[in-house]
């Protein structure tokens, strides 16, 4: 199997980190080009970074070079986790100077021509990569996003439903891990023994991604699904791994069952880094839990529970996801799989 | 002023304790008798007592002898924090025994005849206990009941909203501390880096107490008010202080400056253990946050945050008490208050 | 390769939990026969039991009716978690019968003729077993124990110290995991924000294991190491691996780098289970930690750090375990895997 | 009663706020100047401060003006928490300018003519004060520190033994709280289920500063006490509270009651800020704890526990201190009571 060559921008950062780490012994990427801000580049980057996942930095990365966040790298694509006040110019200067952009930052998620990717959910979403490469003057590269970590949690579900039933409305509580602010990101002053109703610009993205996401490509363009969601947006003394409440308005009736056979069915594909199962509906009633959940299908697994019929609402269920796997490297991963095997790349 | 004795219905538990704790150094109560489990009974308090909270045990009950729950007691009204399984009978037994029961159990909460109050709320209710004396044959006892802590987290901004505008639904989703749960209650290795989707018995609970509290007292019986409440109820790691994220809609068109001005306006009573203000209600991005807020007002305070309107419903907060003291001890307290300023008691 | 049918004494608890996630795959050992109290007997392991552990319960135990803890049953050997008060009896009940008990449990841990051993330090004491055996009229059957799990954290360093140099006296302070305790085991009321001085009965083992683990075999008898321990024990906001700081006073002059080095070239066994690695020396001035580096060798490795010369003893150091991997189930599965390579199972 | 000026250098970080909560309401201080960095100087005291301790900004604060950290302010003393890269060269402008400045930085401690006081134990100090101004020509201006957040909560012990018996030699192993490092200060991701063996700077200041204050004041100098102090520091998932394990060889004999008898009989003063006992001995085998016990006698008592003999040193125990109170803002207000009862100020 062709191995691509792979370069990562924003190497040394929370994501960054778990991109090497799950890139590690990838049977179709290699890591051959690391770049991070000024601060750490010219040195190896077991010295530039202060690595925070468990285990240690991988062998393969660490002597090389950390380089300035620029083309060209040595790499046939590359993932990007840059901050959002960075990521707009740069990506697209990435883009234009001819490489495949996947990237896990927000800039272009909401871009009319940029694909906002859950593989398993919109796929058919890359035709608009022709679109953006003739609207932006791109000839060999283009720029693909995956979706704010907290919506990965309950959009998986929810497009379940939609697809079978029609989703009218969805009100989304979330409680955020710490490591979805980076490091340091959270203070331990505020979260030890405590609770932080507010994480900044995180509830507008919450409620207008999914939208995206489950609406349908024609004529050139997305066409938005026709729903409304409310989001609340928590963060909670957990360190990996974002919990979500969901109550669901449907379009069409359904019964409980066929909502979670409906999840339950909703196909993983076969690519290397999906799981065996894309939506496990745990019967327990005290599950699913970020602690002993969140690593479910090695953290690509959408975790869900509690469902139940609401008083309010249709419908109402919790839903789970490891916002640092499914919910940012892993799930760009698993777009550029798809991207290789649509032979976009 | 004229001393009441005051008797404790489990008081070595999580709400005995801070029953202690509030009544220390009362103007209106001395606690004379202590009732607990016969594994206690017998035994002097600060010896048959493992004391959770911080500070050492009131000098003035150390050395009280732990009696059975079952009346007689020395006092003059009890307070009742005893397990849903035992509290039925046993409350009852002292209610017809003459003595005012003053109950945080849930036992009685929903019974048609039985005060479910917050005292700024529906002091009107009260008028059941003639009813409920009338019905069970009691002479001079009766039962009172406050609601379940995290009712109380969310009941106020919600009244406030319901009297100026009429509520029509609420959704509401908490994030609950541990000393909800009582001693031992949650176990740390479900709660360190974790959040638990489940609270026995607590979804419904929440969903069905606060149309009883908003209700209207009329011809000797309480109509319940006529909205519906959806709960999604969670255990996070904190240690005191329920969060509650909110959504509602109204009857009535309202501006979000009338909201906010409905909460703010609601009154405190002047009573010894209200707060000065009842319904705070703050500007910051970022709160309310349990740890910070809880204590506002001696623990009396509701603290609301983050009022908006919503996508998806017509406006959303997030609000916030301290569960064991507005949850719990301090609310049954100031019912009792409540009673003897309207000469109850 | 021949496959061994294991028994496990106290399945259902957190180091019974852990003994089958272990051996799970494992080459050499078969989970045929699972036992635990009269409340989970007769029910299926997976209904008896509340797996706590990450990941779902193994699929090749959950329909194993779980028995009583009583010879027979169906095993070539049993390892044992048993609560210490029943243990003693249990076990010797167990070895009388014929089968070879590795235990967890503190009950024989300290009696003269039962082995005390980690794997890669005191494998001569095994010798013992004859001892053992003649002592009391166990034919097939014998006992073997393996260290609290805190003595663990710290005897591997030591014994390396004590083998090349003599360790006259050593000082530790621990900062034990809630895991240590069981499950529901530590209440969250006890630990969120907090540190707990004490860990019932924990000191005097700590103080007295190493002497056995590190004493000499000879005449049938084990001759302890005359130094002498000081142990302080903490409980900490940590769910699994517990963290050692200790000083040790040498009997002859070591340098600093004699000492990194005795630690480093500790070998480690050939086994199935043994680490890459038996004692792993960190460089990093913040390292080791319980979250990053619990899982060094799959659990099994020891991690060092912080190896400096003292103000007071001769040396300082920082030594770290996984508390129910190396520090329990995983140490007496390495035992069981040595005593097979022994041939005397 | 007299009321003293005070202003406060550092007055937006940790340790600045808590000075503004002690001092609210302080029947001999009244706060009319904040100075801080340049980021903050210009703005109302009540924008420029992101205040983390529970409770309100004091209104009387609100309003004030924050200034540059440079001579004149409008007071006649200034408490300073300036980070240590700034503290030396701007407290000596300060006394040099004719303020008494009392300091909770690092810089000036092991300063041969500075007192590092804690006001109970060596008040007989604050002689090197004409010392002082006599080798730095200051006037009226001076600088006096307190010590060490970690060192108050070991060295008041150490010093009931030592004016008794002798101390020979300690050993000693802190468990700090995250408060410790200021805000942001410790990242929950190194935090969360985590202990980190390493704090910047700290094992030197706890091995050298309890000597010094131990030490006997005599011609005009600080003869250091002659016993060695080994530290150990790690960090731990507590807001406030440091806790010590402690084990001490004492130069004279004493039996286990002397020792206990000898802390319990250490006299507080009769300040405003003094607690009622200045070391409290609890005989609780789990106790002291930092949540349950930091704020014994308002943050301002030493608690101890677990006073044993140990199987290597003499004796061991457990203390704790309030690491923002007793350890930081409340000693040096306290040192500010004791300079204005010996008229220094």
């Amino acid at each position: 199997m062709k191995k691509y060559k792979v370069g990562i921008l924003g190497a040394t950062g929370t994501v960054g980190q778990r991109f090497i780490q799950l890139l590690e012994g990838h049977p179709q990427f290699e890591v051959t080009a690391l770049a991070a801000s000024d601060r750490s580049a010219g040195k190896p980057y077991a010295e530039a970074c202060a690595w925070k996942l468990n285990g240690a930095i991988p062998e393969s990365v660490r002597d090389i070079t950390v380089q300035p966040i620029e083309p060209p790298l040595d790499c046939d694509l590359v993932f990007s986790s840059l901050p959002s006040s960075v990521a707009r110019e740069t990506e697209e200067a990435f883009a234009r100077a001819g490489y495949p952009v996947i990237s896990n930052s927000s800039s272009y998620r909401m871009d009319e021509d940029v694909p906002l990717l859950i593989a398993e959910i919109n796929a058919e979403h890359l035709d608009l990569i022709d679109v953006q490469r003739q609207k932006r003057g791109f000839s060999k590269g283009f720029i693909v996003t995956n979706p704010n970590c907290a919506v990965v949690s309950f959009a998986p579900p929810l497009a379940a439903i939609h697809r079978k039933f029609g989703v009218e409305s969805a009100i989304v509580t979330t409680m955020q891990a710490v490591s979805g602010a980076g490091y340091p990101g959270v203070s331990s002053m505020d979260i030890v023994d405590n609770v932080v109703p507010y994480i900044a610009g995180e509830e507008p993205k919450v409620e207008t991604e999914a939208q995206k996401i489950l609406g349908t490509f024609a004529d050139g363009a997305i066409q938005k699904a026709d729903f409304s969601v409310s989001a609340q947006c928590f963060r909670v003394n957990v360190l990996d791994g974002h919990t979500c409440s969901v109550r669901v308005n449907l379009k069409e009736q359904a019964t409980l069952e066929d909502l979670v056979t409906a999840m339950k069915e909703f196909p993983s594909l076969g690519l290397h880094s999906s799981p065996k199962t894309f939506i496990e509906v745990m019967d327990e009633p005290n599950r699913p839990q970020p602690r002993v959940d969140r690593d479910a299908g090695d953290g690509m697994t959408i975790t869900v529970g509690r469902v139940f019929p609401d008083t309010v609402f249709d419908y109402r269920f919790v839903s789970l996801s490891h916002n640092t796997v499914r919910g940012a490297a892993g799930s760009a991963i698993l777009n550029a799989e798809l991207l290789i095997d649509r032979r976009i790349i």
